[in-house]
């Protein structure tokens, strides 16, 4: 989908705790640094929609599973995300993006290229857009 | 201790899953953004000591608890650091750092500065410089 980028992410071994990639400046899908921030989703809770106006979001799942679905122009995008398929997911502004718990404990980073603004982002509810969860 | 910043970071309670802070563009001891990478720690194991040159690190803990140690100057400086004790750690340049799991799955986000370059860090042993585990 135009405005959608998956990069699979290193996870490095290392006998002490391994190391997880989640992004360098000089990577595709990087529009500067805004603000980072956690947002964790209970098993089957499901946080959307949401449409950014102006800000990039660079989403990184943690721990747990978490499944994306993006949608634009009457087309959806989705992606489950976890360290078993450790990949980052670019959303650039004007796409609506819900997303849904799947494992027991679930969390994203989100490195954003903006500081939080809610006059910059629209929310409306889950079941006004016609996606079958 | 001088290049060192503890920051409380806030916790925000959401129905669905809560929101964790890590850092603003606009906050005490951002220094550019480089590169994102979360780092795991065995409990009762010690990653350390190193020491970077140019890089500024901001540590946030995502799980478990983390035992940090800063020396300077035949100074330490120390903090354990988890979701109950909820601050960024900031460290600039020219300090050694340890870190220490406590819990049982530990793993700190750092948001570094600089993207990684081994020529920029020095590395000893742990037993190099005497602190009391």
């Amino acid at each position: 989908m135009d405005g959608v980028i998956l990069t699979p992410l290193k996870q490095i071994y290392h006998p002490k705790g391994d190391i997880f990639h989640a992004m360098k400046k000089s990577d595709s899908g990087f529009e500067g640094f805004g603000e980072a921030y956690f947002s964790t989703i209970h098993q089957n809770d499901i946080k959307g929609w949401k449409k950014h106006l102006q800000m990039t979001l660079n989403l990184v799942v943690v721990s747990g599973e978490i499944e994306f679905v993006i949608y634009n122009e009457a087309t959806f995008f989705t992606a489950k995300l976890s360290h078993n398929n450790y990949q980052r997911l670019t959303v650039k502004s004007g796409l609506w993006v819900a997303f849904r718990g799947l494992g027991q404990h679930n969390m994203l980073l989100n490195l954003a290229s903006l500081e939080h603004d809610p006059a910059e982002a629209v929310t409306i509810n889950l079941d006004n857009i016609a996606y079958e969860w």
